[in-house]
């Protein structure tokens, strides 16, 4: 994210704009917590994780009141133009907003979930998914050597991308998806057939916003169907979203930022900057949607074939 | 690990003796799974984690016929002296061992709980902590950002050296660990200041022994207590037991297992190999049992201090 | 690469059929050096880096009594099928052996370079970025508090790809690249008008490929042309082919091994597999040259932009 | 470095001191570039590589004229006391100033190199050597499918710890250090046996300040001495100095850094702060010169023993 914000603000300075921050999003533009950003002020960031700019929710936002506050915080500063960050909630957000207010707004995707419209891929996705396989890497090298099951737990609520593309990643023997609804039935299976095939190691990568609940979940329900099984959870958490960006996101979002603010000289408004096929493309907010694409059953199938 | 197997293969070959390796600790053993290694079977291990020996547990060596199915195994294969790698279970199975059957044998720390006497340090433990701080590391990257206590369990089931040396390297708020006993009121008190104060970012490190629950019990009694405070859990699990080993632990597998063959040599048995102030010491297996150290108050102190 | 031959071995085996392996590329082949590969030879190597293969380049695989004993040993081992992974000239040299010699054989694109028709990425190449980033973060950690200029060699003796992406990744003030022609005059001046503004830090990415003489030609220059400044060397040189592949790097080349084997189960047979906005896609050999596509002139202007 | 000033500052404000910071060390007391240092300016710094007080060699320091200015703005901002944080150069400074000017001040030893007197290590030195055998363990990954000799450079101008270190930590075939003397014709006949034992990965660590030119100048030697050999140079640079600092370089720091102001609190002045056994002790600045250590044969012993 910060690899956005230093491309942005020297973009900006490039074309003679002044560009100014917002911290901690919608909940800041309404306290006004806005301040000019030096070409020195994103000198040394693009490797960090997190953003300087900080986040929050804020519900504030979701009433009229606090749009009418933002918006007086945005005339008081004298600023034109707008630059988004954010996920599905971010555009939503914006859509309310530019329906009352006229300010020029492109936005940029920037979640680690990869579950939006209008881009390949999301600022953070690629990040989260090697921390993920990095994790799992290190779990693998005793996995080998004890008779257990390991249930590694990686976000993605509503999403199960980093689920499977980690999973792929760490050749985990099965990944279990909000999307592939795969039932528990079909898992207490494979692992009883693994057993009789004397086959031990076993990596389970589970997606957070799986309905059994997590690792944790996944866990109780194997204890109960298979009394002498010995499981060990990992629960990877916020340490997905933190760490050094990966190349491929910080590239990312510099083009990003870089195209976003030629878009906003270009005239363009209420749009998403966001990655095709290697070129950048801007699709309306409305549409930015959480994208609820069916997984590839093509990389389902490989995965089955592969992790045998 | 592997770099112990490394030195006592290439100090065993440079001595003309000739080295096997045990698969899966006493139950290979018992089983008879033992096989000659070759300097090139060592080549390019000494940065994998894990062991290229596996490790297991064995309920069998417990008991009288175990021991003598061991024994049989050694005799079979001609095995004049031993070499045992693990921790304070390894040792006091050697006891028993020893106690009927002559042969000569030296142990290594390897254990990443840093709980044995003899040594300033066990093989493995600075490579836990490193893992350890990483992980938190990059939680720390977003908890700046949200108004949220993070809590992250690490490994050691009666011993919270993983804690407590993770928890300053890490720069946490506040650490639990199985020897200090803090109560949880004073927990409680420290996040309801915090609140009061307007400080937002908090990493408690969790040691898996604690008998609250590890982080998940913790972060219950929080919900209970503290009911709008929101908490993140994060369980590294056997993360901290993989991947490529710190130099540090690298160079000590590699002094004490060169210093274990050298000592077989010198007719010394039944000792572990530690190093104490920099120098190879070596201790009776009877003595290397689990360390109830006293956390040093002076450490505690400290990190109250740099935590504020 | 180990993901791609994991990804074979399984998805053949999956398909009933015997897969081997040949060590050590075209030279292999000639020696014989070939034998069967089971599913447990490839568990637990897709997080390795190099290959399990090994490498080399064969000399007298380019004379017509190499390419003899080659196809010799094939039929010996009854090979009925080649997937070869390589580069440039792996495919040139498959060109001419199956002008005389019909077996079926499908390519995989193996060269951290980047530099080949036929697809958007080749396996390696994220990787090695990644790596290049993560050393020149670690530079510039120390060259904000001297005075001093850091010129960083990464790899890519004919093609910039890893210099354009690294230097993008990290924020690099300047990128020297072959494709570039970039005039050492045009850098001399860059770096005296940043001395002018008193702007210390400067990071210069040189690929080994440029005709100056990579990092240590260039230092020389500058400290003919510029007294008084001080240069620092970095040459990254072989630790950019090593290393945990990235996430990327492993799902690409576990989806190019699965596709490659249907592709010869359906018939196809001296093309490439590569990955093209997301699909696997064909090409022919002979098209799978070494690519001499321009640089985008939209990335090198946006470089300079942003490192301002 | 950045832990030991975020122990130094939240240690001070416990004791109700007032701690400044000064950038750029006896070159920024000199310039008064000096500002007050909060609980809040060293929040989430302790996991930085670098150091947020940057650092400078000062020649204006050597002279009277220097230390008269650096010794008013001192004055000017009434300071009462000092840290400083630095190696040889640093606390010779020290001994020069305190002739004339009485202020009282402890050191801590801040160099990679490991070279002081009156420390069992210094701050930076665990991080260096990780960051040392991390890359050559990525080299190492291809080294093997190679016939080439690897020759890698890494720091330390007088002193060859980082090498010694790092060449055991990584398995290296040899190490070339400053203070082994080791005549090259001993390496070109161990290259000419392994090439007779057909044994082809081979690995040299050269640390930087040895006297055949760093490893551009082993390559050069061997290339006329053994001229079908190819090599590969590979130059760590300042990588070594920068990268997230390690667990134990991390808790080191503190340590000393909460015992510094303890120590000036005591009533200690012109002693260094190091750790020796796992204690914080006191060494007067005149007595933490330069260290001509002799290595230890031991371990020089070792690793020809371990690289067969």
């Amino acid at each position: 994210m910060n690899a956005a914000v230093r491309a942005i603000v020297r973009t900006a300075i490039h074309h003679q704009l002044l560009p100014f921050g917002i911290l901690r999003g919608y909940q800041g533009m309404i306290e006004g917590d806005i301040f000019e950003l030096k070409t020195t002020d994103v000198s040394n960031i693009i490797q960090r994780g997190g953003t300087i700019l900080k986040t929050a929710r804020s519900k504030e936002f979701m009433t009229e009141a606090g749009m009418q506050k933002a918006y007086e915080q945005l005339q008081r500063h004298q600023i034109e133009a707008l630059i988004l960050i954010g996920g599905d909630g971010t555009f939503r957000g914006a859509v309310e907003f530019f329906k009352k207010y006229q300010i020029p707004a492109i936005g940029l995707p920037g979640t680690i979930d990869n579950d939006l419209n209008g881009t390949d891929e999301t600022i953070g996705f690629d990040t989260a998914v090697n921390t993920a396989i990095e994790a799992i890497d290190k779990i693998r090298d005793t996995a080998e050597a004890h008779d257990r099951l390991f249930l590694v737990e990686v976000m993605g609520r509503d999403a199960g991308y980093i689920a499977l593309h980690s999973g792929i990643g760490c050749g985990a023997e099965q990944i279990f998806i909000p999307e592939q609804k795969e039932s528990i039935e079909e898992m207490i299976e494979m692992i009883q057939e693994d057993k009789r095939r004397k086959k031990l190691t076993s990596i389970i990568v589970v997606a957070e916003g799986d309905e059994i609940g997590g690792a944790q979940g996944v866990s109780q329900i194997l204890k109960e169907r298979i009394p002498d099984l010995e499981t060990r959870v990992t629960v990877l958490g916020h340490v997905q979203r933190g760490g050094a960006p990966s190349s491929r996101d910080r590239i990312l979002a510099s083009r990003l930022g870089f195209g976003a603010v030629e878009a906003l000289l270009k005239g363009r408004t209420q749009e998403m900057a966001g990655m095709i096929n290697d070129e950048v493309v801007f699709t309306p907010f409305a549409s930015c949607v959480k994208l609820q694409k069916p997984m590839s059953s093509d990389l389902l199938e490989m995965i089955r074939v592969l992790a045998k």
